[in-house]
């Protein structure tokens, strides 16, 4: 596989690296800063660096836009104008309507890994960064089934576990999920500073749950203005949900409502626990076949059902009949339910399917 | 030493393991739950059952009331009335305003380890809990400076950093740094619990920054509701100034303003920053010897005087002359800055000090 690297931050450096670990990838990157195109190649991440995109590009299976999300549009668009017809183009950005929304291409499948880290730069890059984490697709209905599943498989490759979603319902999620969290902890570092200022006081050691709280407090600028500005309207619905709970909070503590602040408590610890149960793994794999049309958009709208109805498909695999007029993809997911519900929604599409 | 621990928990069960293995006490336990003092003589917390407050008390050098917010007036009320006249008894609650106002022994100091974990009950409790932990203590002007510093000493045995505070200013800075935290984990469950059930999306698996900001959420009802309304106004204050934060950041998300949410980023940064400065530690320790009048509140003036300029004791002994009339203290505090600072402080308060 040939892989090129646009952007070789902590995130595409990751990717490059684990690429290059963990399956025969030859890696060519490029990047604005050459400083970062050169500290990526000693940290063995790329193979061959680049002196533009298009000559990053220009023999690449696959190609990761791993730029800031503000870069994204003209970035993905310069990729696709110069790598090859048969190449998957994707990107690592943290929101999904505005890049899916410009770029209209088969080549193009919308990405977005659940990895990151308090620190940036290559130099921080690791080979095992994604190992367990989600990776969010964002298949349309032209995306290529052929290049769809390729990307599944090397992000499978890398230790992620691909996940295919509708671009407005990730830019909504992630808002709950990480968005909403970065602002919080932006919030609780402001609040305990000027705690902190008020008569000179000096806040001693704090105790783990803030630690925990504000670890993503105050994240780069240069990554997260972008991410905030171009999911503003799906935060600051968020938002609006928060503040509204808060101040019922606060008006509950004010009139000491002991039983409504312990229905609160309990609610969020129903929830957590359901989240929990739900982030459980480690089932084994039922392998699912499905007889499909060859035609554009139909890995994308297996896949899309079976995202949108919480199977996690943990591989997959096309083999396309000789004369290319239909195939059978194969489909690995996790444990006996999802199994059955998997044949249920993939018949309910009207294709044939069965346990392999 | 004899200790006695009353309400065998996870802070009372890890206290009683860390003081029977760290330091050779014998540890005596109450508990209202017969079934959670046999599991605490059964996990080794405790040596002797005791049935009820006073037998677990009367001979007592240190008490440990370990029992939820709402109980513990009635429980350290107790505690005194049994203990004997050189016993020191203090708390382990999360909020210090409602206990330290309601008692008025000078055997009684508040306190607050910054320790704990998403579990409850004995089971879960660690030798090692308090280890580089922050311990909070609110003497008074009539606490005793002797059994004062046996406390310190003892929780400094423990492995924690034992530092005095007053009690205002506690429950302000666990407001900030502690049950916001909270009341925020709570929010982002629900709201993520609410972004789920619509349209009968499943939440794939989150992200890391999701993960840590909930680690607290829906923490047991029966420890916080107690903490929640006994801190209610200083609670109550922060909530106001986090609503107040959030519309600001909202309202900047909406008209599209990259420059304010930029300049609100680097100011959560910084003060990230700063918080982290803070908590390093470390530094070699300096020892410093004042000396001071032998009256009461000469070390809980000291410590808070300390403690308010975050200067931690690291250590502390006392050094009665023969008559009693006045006294040493040896303190011994981390890095040169600080003891700098300390020189300085003590030395305001009228007493002579130097290095050792």
């Amino acid at each position: 596989m040939r892989l090129a690297v646009l952007g070789v931050g902590l995130i595409g450096g990751s990717v490059a690296l684990a690429a290059r670990e963990r399956t025969s990838a030859a890696v060519t990157g490029f990047d604005l800063r050459p400083e970062a195109l050169t500290a990526a190649v000693a940290r063995g991440a790329v193979d061959t660096p680049a002196g533009d995109v298009a000559e990053a590009v220009g023999q690449a299976q696959a190609v990761f836009v791993a730029v800031p999300v503000g870069a994204l549009r003209a970035t993905v668009t310069e990729a696709l104008a110069h790598a090859p017809q048969d190449c998957v183009v994707t990107d690592v950005g943290s929101t999904k309507r505005a890049v899916v929304a410009a770029v209209d291409d088969p080549r193009f499948v919308g990405g977005h890994p659940l990895a990151g880290a308090e620190t940036s730069g290559v130099e921080h890059a690791r080979a095992d960064l994604f190992e367990g984490a989600s990776w969010y697709l964002t298949p349309t209905a032209r995306t290529s089934g052929v290049l769809y599943e390729r990307l599944h498989r090397l992000l499978h490759a890398l230790g992620a576990h691909p996940c295919a979603i509708d671009p407005q319902t990730h830019d909504r999620i992630l808002a709950a999920v990480s968005h909403l969290p970065h602002v919080f902890a932006n919030v609780l570092v402001s609040l305990a500073g000027a705690t902190m200022g008020e008569g000179g006081e000096l806040l001693p050691a704090t105790g783990p749950s803030f630690r925990d709280a504000t670890r993503v407090a105050g994240a780069p600028s240069s990554v997260w203005t972008d991410i905030y500005v171009s999911n503003a309207d799906a935060l600051a619905a968020e938002i609006d949900g928060a503040v509204a709970q808060l101040v019922q909070v606060r008006d509950a503590l004010c009139r000491g409502d002991r039983e409504g602040i312990t229905a609160w408590n309990e609610f969020a610890a129903v929830h957590r626990r359901r989240l929990l149960d739900q982030g459980l793994s480690g089932r084994p794999l039922v392998e699912l076949r499905a007889s499909v049309p060859n035609r554009p958009g139909v890995i994308a709208q297996l896949a899309l059902e079976l995202g949108r109805a919480g199977v996690n498909i943990s591989d997959m695999a096309l083999y396309p009949a000789a004369d290319m007029s239909e195939g059978v993809v194969a489909l690995w997911v996790a444990g006996e339910q999802d199994a059955i519900r998997a044949v249920a929604l993939v018949g309910d599409l009207g294709f044939p399917v069965a346990r392999a």
